[in-house]
């Protein structure tokens, strides 16, 4: 089944709180539940929160659908509202929200019941773009791989993070698939453990030769000539090339540029924000304390110490040696070629 | 109490993998109880597993003490040879092994209890000696901290890495202690979480301003300008300043480069190993995978994903600002002034 997949009545979410233990789907009823499920990472990854974001207004504008017009435009604001407000970061979200918005707006005029299947048809199509969208990038970044290589990935970007196939795992992936003898080194992503939990078991699901690390082994692998290629998502990509991305992207750009390991970004262009010059403008999320001070339940530190849970940290472009998206691989000064990739995505 | 405390029958110990959940004190009737203690982590450090296997040592001298001489040196070879096979990365463990040895062959016509008695006295000294080689370490330390610097820590480098006070983490409290308003970042330090589970919990005893991180923050708080220095401890260092300490050091020390701060190892000359040339010839410990799919019995990774758990990593002595040592503060370079300084030592 898919990450995330619309139905008229439910978002139903591959439920990643509860991976690898077990596959567990989840049936949001009304975009209070997918607000939730956002929130509290049931689902997650840029991608795959714009798509459920989307399909969270489907459901509020069809159960609004029996309403006056003005009942029904203001319901459909207050869900806009509240599903924006899930998490900060990742402006795949607000993209999705704004084109489902202004979608609807188009069609002022008519009925309630109309505009509410248009929007559930929007998100419909927004999903399977995802899709589509992900396989064009994969198919721009698959020859950037050499046979034999081994490639570091941080977080989860595969089909977890996306309606289906991934951004960054999805052009490892593809190498795979295409006969590539690769190797995946996947940081298990701490406080989270996206890696651990997501990623190791996509790659074990796709027959993917990988080995699971504790985020810091990272530069150690590298000084030992073990990876060749660094493959990341995004959650917003400033005009500049500057990136957000999973809290300990930037260390792992920096150990790249230190023992000269190319370091890409692969994100769809929804992913970039031309409207923020650069990454100091990106609010990072500061999550719940308990990510780091306990795990699976059980504490591993003491009361009383601070603790601190930035949920992304910002890449400065100088770090990125391209960007992979649907339009092309874009290669610095991003300032211009982000505009233009733009232009053709 | 003292992390390691000998007394003629046991080597008493905190057991460190109950921490911070409880304090436990173990006692160690036995070489082959103080191995496994080793071997297991319910102590380590560096120093402190020196000490332990010192105490070892002695139990093992005093069980055989009724033997005659052939079977008393025998005995006292073979716990010294499973002892060295306990951990094999940090020196200290075999230069507390070798000195003990030494010691006891230089009285080899005396009779039994005598030698038993004088490897007892040894090790007590060996303990109080590591005590003072800490705080002659400190004193050197804590002018290199200045007033309300941020200051990054990793791993366990405190009183319970040691016999008592520490070697990095004893630098950064003696400038606690002395006024000045520091705030230590603590690396959790996966997989075995030493900085979450004991650097975090003795910044709580001693009351000093700390935040708990995941090892993957370092590079983020550092670009925020929160870091103005780091110090770590050290396993073993080779002959040219080329530094072997708890994986993820080496991520740290490059990131400090990358950011212009300073990355100071703090460790008493009986960690440089002038036998060895460079870090190349150092033995990393694999460690059992186990310690990276599971925390605190809970599985956090999918079965059938490959693991990679190498315990420590090495860090080339061209990140190293300086090493504090008992002797002073040794700096490049290093092949010629570590040397100068094992001389005063």
């Amino acid at each position: 089944m898919r990450t995330v997949e619309l139905t008229r009545d439910t978002v139903r979410l591959i439920d990643q709180r509860r991976l690898p233990a077990e596959l567990v789907v989840m049936e949001c009823r009304n975009y209070q539940e997918v607000g939730e499920a956002i929130r509290t990472l049931a689902v997650r990854g840029a991608p795959a929160i714009g798509v459920a974001a989307a399909g969270g207004l489907a459901l509020a504008a069809r159960a609004l659908a029996d309403q006056p017009a003005e009942r029904f435009w203001q319901g459909l604001e207050e869900a806009a509202a509240a599903l924006r407000a899930t998490r900060p970061t990742a402006v795949n979200l607000f993209w999705a929200i704004e084109r489902v918005v202004r979608y609807a707006a188009e069609q002022a005029g008519r009925p309630p019941r109309e505009v509410a299947e248009a929007i559930y048809n929007l998100a419909q199509q927004m999903a399977e773009e995802d899709v589509a969208t992900n396989r064009r990038m994969a198919e721009w970044g698959e020859p950037l791989i050499a046979d034999g290589a081994g490639i570091l990935t941080h977080c989860n970007t595969g089909s977890l993070a996306t309606v289906d196939w991934g951004t960054a795992l999805g052009v490892i992936r593809l190498a795979h698939e295409r006969g590539k003898r690769i190797h995946v080194y996947v940081d298990e992503t701490r406080p989270v453990l996206q890696g651990a939990r997501l990623t190791a078991w996509e790659c074990v699901q796709y027959g993917i030769p990988a080995t699971l690390i504790t985020d810091n082994m990272a530069a150690h692998l590298m000084r030992l000539g073990k990876i060749q290629i660094c493959f990341v998502g995004a959650d917003r990509i400033a005009a500049n090339g500057d990136t957000a991305n999973k809290i300990g992207t930037y260390g792992v750009a920096v150990l790249a540029k230190e023992h000269g390991i190319p370091f890409y970004v692969v994100a769809p262009t929804s992913t970039v924000d031309l409207s923020i010059a650069s990454g100091d403008e990106i609010q990072i999320e500061e999550r719940n304390h308990d990510e780091v001070t306990h795990i699976g339940g059980v504490r591993i530190a003491p009361e009383g110490v601070g603790v601190a849970n930035p949920a992304f940290d910002i890449t400065p472009a100088k770090y990125v040696t391209g960007i992979v998206t649907e339009a092309g691989i874009v290669y610095p000064p991003f300032q211009v070629n982000l505009q233009r990739a733009l232009r053709r995505g």
